[in-house]
């Protein structure tokens, strides 16, 4: 199976990514994690991308905060899918990431998910190895089986909470 | 080779959408377009989605403006990437969408592009399907080359332009 | 008299959607309360929406956070008044999930209240459900009666605390 | 049946508010237009509004752009259902206006729509006179199946010009 | 010397008024304070308003949150100049509060201060009332005067920290 | 009586403010008009601002554009009620300079009105030299008199031609 | 005289770079134009800043639209002054444009100035070759003092044109 | 060598700007501290403007909050580059100072970094200072080396973290 790679701009983001960590280990995909900041280590950041393909990769999840380059930096340099994080920071409650990192111009797409929303970008990361690996689909359909049905047992407690009497 | 799909919340988002339909052509991959309405259609809507995966495709591209909900209610029937175009309306400039289509909520993933950033969609389906198809990740590879070209044209003929006397 | 039903997309809006159950409770006016999810139990959602009509039902409350996509997928689904809780969620204030709910496209209404405005919502139910219900609306006169003497009460101890020496 | 009132702030609103007025028309459902200004002529809207339910009328929308207080002014005086339509001014692309009218305090409902949904403002107002209207909520259900109509067939046309080779 | 009243639109904001508050002690202007809802409470703040030049007022401050009306609704029925503090409620910061205190139509003025500024309120009222009494307007001189030294002598004490050895 | 001061940042803002001057005439208020830059003549608006009481102003109004400074510069340096009218520029509506002129640190108020607001600008200005002028106060009375009689007209013509079947 | 560096991350941000160019002509400072895109040709981009320094450079302005990353790419990449000229794209006003450039992390220092600010750019360019060229700073001031001129011709005119008889 | 000033529009904003003197400090750069207010003491931040080239000042760092026209102020004084450090107040998230300090008009320029950017702020004048000191280039080179090996470091820690089980 191909790999998914979890690159972080700043270790300070990790708290946010390990929700994409648990959730591969969760789908038994096969991830790496980095740290490469598209500022700090733009080297790195590139070295990676340019050779995520060939190194067994199938999809680039980059989180980033305020002015979020990340994501771009490393679109720059790969053709494979890269899924952009914004990270909200102390101030502008993440708008500043989101647009830097979902604004990208023609030719150079990033696959943006909702401020923080780290286990989407997992999700949609094993969607993407999903569309040729059956087993993998199978896996997200019963996800999806299981999100519903606990959907559904909260809502006949919700409605055995308020509902008895009422009806 | 999978499909993709191309849909649309309404047919005045043709507009915006034909860039998505213009790159799918140019890349030859194979494509249907539909008006589903996530409002007005949403059993057609529905039906397609959830026959999606089967019916052959790999990736479905929503467009949708204001409260667009047309990417997250294909993504809650689909486990196949979701890509959502916000469409800018007349009033919001696109915030509107781009927030109904970026801020989904966990299990349900839509990756969304910039607002009226139909091109980049189909760039970005194009990207998953050639994460297992080698011939179309050279296609990709070759396109970033000319649009590299093309910059370094661009580049040429700006500093001819400016730079021929002070440098 | 016909029922109020309140939908929360997920259990975790109950804190803010209690102001509404409480609202309803307080008026006498029968209620069902319900968890249904637009992207994790769809079907559920619009199996509900479809027969809401029939089954009783005078309005739906629909409270939901982030691409808000909830009231808009039951109006969808019914023709009965269908009245959006923007919830707040950890990012954004807010603003996601108004702009999701209010900014709906032309057939297919939705009545928005403030962000959190659940006890809102149920009045507005309730001031629906009283077009017709003189009993009702008599209830909503004198509440707005209770409402004005509270503010009379406060006015007068505010009067009372700062106005005494220098009026 | 009831009536509807369909009030504007400034007569420079008319041409937003028309396609409510159209509406209301098409349905067959009675109404009443006015000029009352929240600030200009508040006398006058508070008159309305005291006396708008014994008056026969069943809802009120309200249109106004900038510090848009019309629909709170209104909501103030009747416990009548109150829609508020924010409609867009020169600056700010009716932002101010949509917060006015929908960010209102406990106890004062406004129904919000989006900024300029004046079609569907209309469309809340009968769908709340519908409640209790078999005969009405029968034209709401005709209308949402010959807008589904109108959709599938554009849809049918979209197909027929982009898919007719490619499946 | 005319007073200046000090209106809040409920007893909630009493916090944020009482700078005001303590300013106009300060400058012993006299004043009353009222709580008057522009929602809850129309008649009071209409009766108050259309009376309060003739009883003595010179300006009027309105504090309210929200979709914040008073200061609009208030200024509908004096052409006294009216004073509006946008409060900050527990969503979107102000923001709702300063766009519906601000953006008033042309014809009924409100003169807006900063979100929760209710020191400048009561300033702004002082200068208004200064305008035509001199000596009011020698203590607003006085006090600019010992701002104007606080900050010298903060100045005085930052630059011994830090500026000692680098000077 | 006291004078008005009209300062626009450019003459480029001539357009917006000369509704000011409109109104200042239409009220047979004296008045001065200068073009004083915050950043490019700040000595010149010193200069004035410092003089501007003792050479008989009542009231600076100043408009400016993008982070507009000049209510706040003239307001640093007099006691005179300054009221700031944002002037919208070519980006961001306005919002840029509203927020720089309403957002003044306590101690120095600005009264905002709101963007390009300048015939309300002069209004707010009238109203406070009215404090102590009745028969200004008595213009200011009139004028909302005929405010309120364009209203009734203008609802009477809309009466007209709305209502006269349907009621 | 070091040189400064005028980048655009496309062509068609030219109009707006113009402004910039024209100004350091009008200087006589030394530049260079050049269109480098962060996405397209980051190595180009990298090329280029890595050796400004050495190659003469004293300053780098950036200009680009949406996702803006050009000026953070650069930064990156030299320890030079790097300007950011947030070009406004179709959508959102600059505001993506603005937040992506000025929000940049601790270590890595972009210098932004307005929404399409290119003369500004220049200006701030100029004024930093200038800390150490006494000849520079001398046309810097000469040119605030034309600027100053200029306003002082402006307020005459306007002076003229409307206080002759009021004053 | 030049000397930077660090200027701070009230001693609240010490703490932020506490990271600029701690990194001038770091690299052995004169500075200066003052609390100057645009608003307060704005004959001391003249004052202290005009003569800031001829006191040997190379930058001036301002930061300030809200209304925020400190940096614009002093730039109006001087041909220094000015850095603005848009503060963070208690609402709108630093929106408010940061389009106050970077939506200049053409001919003043002010060098906006992020909200609350000090470390930045003092980088940026370090690199303004370094242009012509080849010693100080040699420091921020050495600087973003310990940077990059920093961000090495935590990449190193985190791979270890993660990836020795799954690779």
């Amino acid at each position: 199976m191909k790999k998914v790679a979890v690159i972080m701009g700043s270790d300070s983001d990790l708290p946010v990514v390990e929700k994409a960590i648990d959730t591969l280990k969760e789908y038994g995909v096969p991830f790496e994690v980095h740290v490469f900041s598209a500022h700090r280590t733009p080297e790195e950041a590139k070295d990676f991308s340019v050779n995520a393909r060939e190194n067994g990769f199938g999809a680039v999840i980059c989180a980033a905060g305020m002015a979020a380059h990340l994501a771009g930096a490393v679109a720059a340099n790969t053709t494979l899918p890269v899924i952009g994080i914004p990270v909200a920071g102390k101030y502008l409650d993440g708008m500043d990431a989101l647009l830097s990192t979902v604004m990208m111009p023609t030719g150079i797409p990033v696959a943006a998910v909702a401020v923080n929303g780290a286990a989407n970008a997992a999700l949609l990361a094993i969607e993407i190895l999903a569309v040729t690996d059956d087993s993998l689909a199978e896996k997200l359909k019963d996800a999806r089986e299981k999100g519903k049905n606990k959907v559904l047992q909260k809502n006949a407690a919700v409605e055995k909470q308020f509902n008895t009497i009422d009806i």
